[in-house]
């Protein structure tokens, strides 16, 4: 109702009948928009109804089957996306006719297919602005989750665990796709730059339920963690910036991580003084929302200069709850953000899904095999490039080696970030994405069991309490 | 990023500049769609880092000055758009030239007009579904407040005085709009239904501030505030559906009338089944987000029902409100939807306020001066229409009849939600918009300090300890 120009009652006499012009495209458009404002509202409403089933009935499945929730969103989408049922589809793959939520509107509004196009392009470009704001909040919350001076706490070995553990997986993987697969430098480079990611949501949340978080291992872990997302948003940065300007150019490289970096802790350094400031805003507003509204404009003005100063908008939410994460509302802040987070980042990780096209995966089609052997490849080093950091630590004796490896493994939302970007952009292409996301699926998969394995080499007593039955929340 | 179409990087390399293609513009605007999407993002990170500002300035300048902080934000956005700075303006009412925030997209893009333009329209489309979702947060936050059962306890009482509230300023309202001022029927009835709201929302929380929620006449006001919450619903949705079909037709208002109340009571009816549901739904989640995902399928659903039995999605939202009302997680469900209401919210009232021209108040212009006039007249109206409420009460010796009368003054919200439904859908015009406008500020202005006045002719000790200093939270 909202959108209805404010120009007298004649639009609503209109009804359904559109004016047939042909040599006046501009004001039918307009007409088109005024009559489609309420189906597309109807649309937003039933699109955001399905999202949220198929996320939350993924997640349900997933955590029953001791799996991480965010793996059945990823499934819920693909689901109800364009590898089945085509309930949410985009305008930029797919028609209004291929759309199940457009053949319901057309059930109730009988529009015409003119009105049904700009309908279904208008709700596409609705949706995806609420799985950016989606991914923007997730990022700020891993800012929030991460936290500056538990890194300084564990020290260097986290540094070493990170850095190896970023490294290793990007240089190898880049490398053997360039050179065994003949892959393209920049899809190759965007793969290897999926590779690096660790999730520090699932690694605590894995470590937590083992009971190990407060461990000599699970401080390194996190630690790392920590330090790991810092560095695979810089790379995530680089990588998009070579994406946009489509060469490998070094001074470019550098220039990103320079930029990124400059940003990341310019921002953060700043930010210390916000962080003050902030806890006086917050004291001295009297109405309702005296937190997260000025949270919020903070989250979302450093997105916008994320994005404004050609970087990512996702980079500008992490440094933004980095900085937020060092203030007194720290607590509270986490407490009034996790409802927004658990509405809007499903809708990414449904996105994401819905967007995949598992057809590439099917063997039968010749081109496909190469995809899957690429992604054997990558789930290959994924796993070994993480395995490894457990071994580089020094001056730990009698440390778990393999549990701090197999912590790293898990790739989660932040590898699907670099796998929803990537693909999105037409970055990488479809086969190479659905590997990417293998990899991310296989990584989470095989970690939570692995991690307790190798924790169970070396029992202690207080784990054996929490040990029984392991579950995902 | 995410929008960027999946089939190469053509797209990418062409940059900023746009094919100069005459009579092909299909493909023209497929381009233009694909080079705006990041921009869109930096457009709407930018208006809604405005309207955050302006909503959370007028709300806390409102709260120092003792106003309610919703009249803050209303004018707040009245500063920010159509009336002051052009900030945050729409494409139903301006061009992409006149929008402070497409001045600044311009600055960091040089974009060329047509993708100006394109990213104008897509920006105000979602800021308008943002607003959409606010204001069906906002009626389900009001149906969460809102409680069946303390109904039942206040009794007879409370329904006549919200009866008596609804039908005399409504027949009242319409009647000298359409004898004295010769409005046609379907603008005064609409301006008659806007005065027959009563904000629960202000009304309770000045009685929290004066210490008389528990009193026998807060308790009145507010049993009487959630009775006419859903009958001014219910006159909402017959107005709405007698502006869509343009005519005034009895059959027709009776169908509404019915429609309504079937929806709204059968909704309850079929939810109480829900809400014991719920709780189990709730209780068998074990992911995160197990309360507040559900709650917003079961919302958004009903939300999506209202509008495609065309009727209202807020009246769907108001009814889910009531439903969750009704189980045992609604202490904690209200502390989920704070903080997404929080962020939604806002957006409407800034929008309703960006929209308001008050240029058509200008006396100087000769046609205004009716404006004027008819706003004193609803002013007068919707004061005196509501003061005789209080003395309806019976069988009540010794109560507080003109506190009873001034509880019901405030309209807040709901009246704002009226003006801006009214307004956005062309149904009434500037002049009666502002006027309704006006009057929804003056009378929720004046309740506060009037109530206070009111209840100090019947004083209680236990509301002298909180009584010293009331203030607006």
């Amino acid at each position: 109702m909202l959108l209805l120009p404010s120009n007298g009652l004649s639009v609503v006499a209109i009804g359904h009948h559109l004016p047939e012009v042909l040599f006046a495209p501009r004001p039918l458009l307009a007409v088109v928009e005024a009559e489609s404002t309420p189906i597309l509202l109807t649309g937003v409403l039933l699109s955001l109804v399905v999202i949220y089933l198929a996320s939350k009935i993924g997640g349900e499945i997933a955590s029953r089957w001791n799996l991480p929730p965010v793996l059945g969103e990823l499934v819920g989408g693909v689901v109800v996306g364009l590898s089945a049922f085509h309930a949410i589809v985009f305008a930029d793959n797919a028609s209004a006719a291929d759309s199940g939520v457009m053949l319901v509107l057309q059930a109730i509004y009988h529009m015409s297919p003119a009105v049904a196009s700009s309908v279904f392009e208008s709700q596409s470009e609705v949706i995806s602005i609420l799985a950016e704001l989606g991914v923007i909040i997730l990022l700020f919350e891993i800012g929030l989750e991460s936290d500056l001076r538990q890194l300084k706490a564990v020290g260097v070995q986290a540094v070493v665990v990170a850095c190896v553990g970023v490294a290793v997986p990007f240089a190898a993987g880049t490398a053997g796709l360039m050179v065994i697969f003949a892959v393209p430098a920049i899809p190759a480079i965007f793969a290897g730059a999926a590779l690096t990611a660790t999730s520090i949501g699932i690694t605590s949340k894995v470590l937590s339920e083992l009971g190990q978080l407060q461990s000599k291992e699970g401080q390194i872990i996190v630690g790392a963690a920590v330090i790991d997302d810092v560095l695979g948003i810089i790379v995530l940065a680089v990588v998009t910036s070579l994406a946009k300007t489509g060469t490998v150019d070094v001074s470019n490289v550098i220039f990103s991580i320079v930029g990124a970096s400059i940003f990341l802790s310019g921002s953060i350094l700043l930010g210390s003084f916000f962080s003050k400031g902030f806890t006086l805003i917050v004291e001295s507003l009297k109405t309702r929302g005296n937190v997260v509204i000025p949270a919020f404009i903070f989250v979302y003005f450093m997105a916008f200069l994320g994005n404004a100063i050609h970087l990512e908008a996702i980079l500008g939410a992490f440094a933004a709850g980095l900085v937020l994460d060092d203030t007194d509302e720290r607590n509270e802040l986490d407490k009034l953000v996790k409802p927004v987070a658990d509405l809007l980042v499903p809708i990414f990780f449904i996105s994401v899904g819905a967007r995949t096209d598992l057809n590439v995966l099917n063997p039968a089609i010749p081109e496909n095999k190469s995809g899957l052997i690429v992604a054997i490849f990558l789930i290959f080093i994924a796993i070994v490039g993480k395995l490894i950091t457990g071994w580089v630590v020094f001056g730990q004796p009698g440390i778990n080696r393999l549990a701090i490896g197999v912590g790293m493994i898990p790739r989660g939302e932040v590898g699907l970030v670099f796998a929803g970007i990537g693909a999105a952009s037409g970055t990488i292409d479809k086969p190479l994405q659905v590997a990417i996301i293998l990899m991310v699926i296989v990584t989470t998969f095989l970690a939570p069991p692995f991690l307790r394995i190798a924790f169970d080499r070396f029992p202690n007593p207080d784990s054996q309490l929490n040990n029984s039955l392991p579950k995902f929340k």
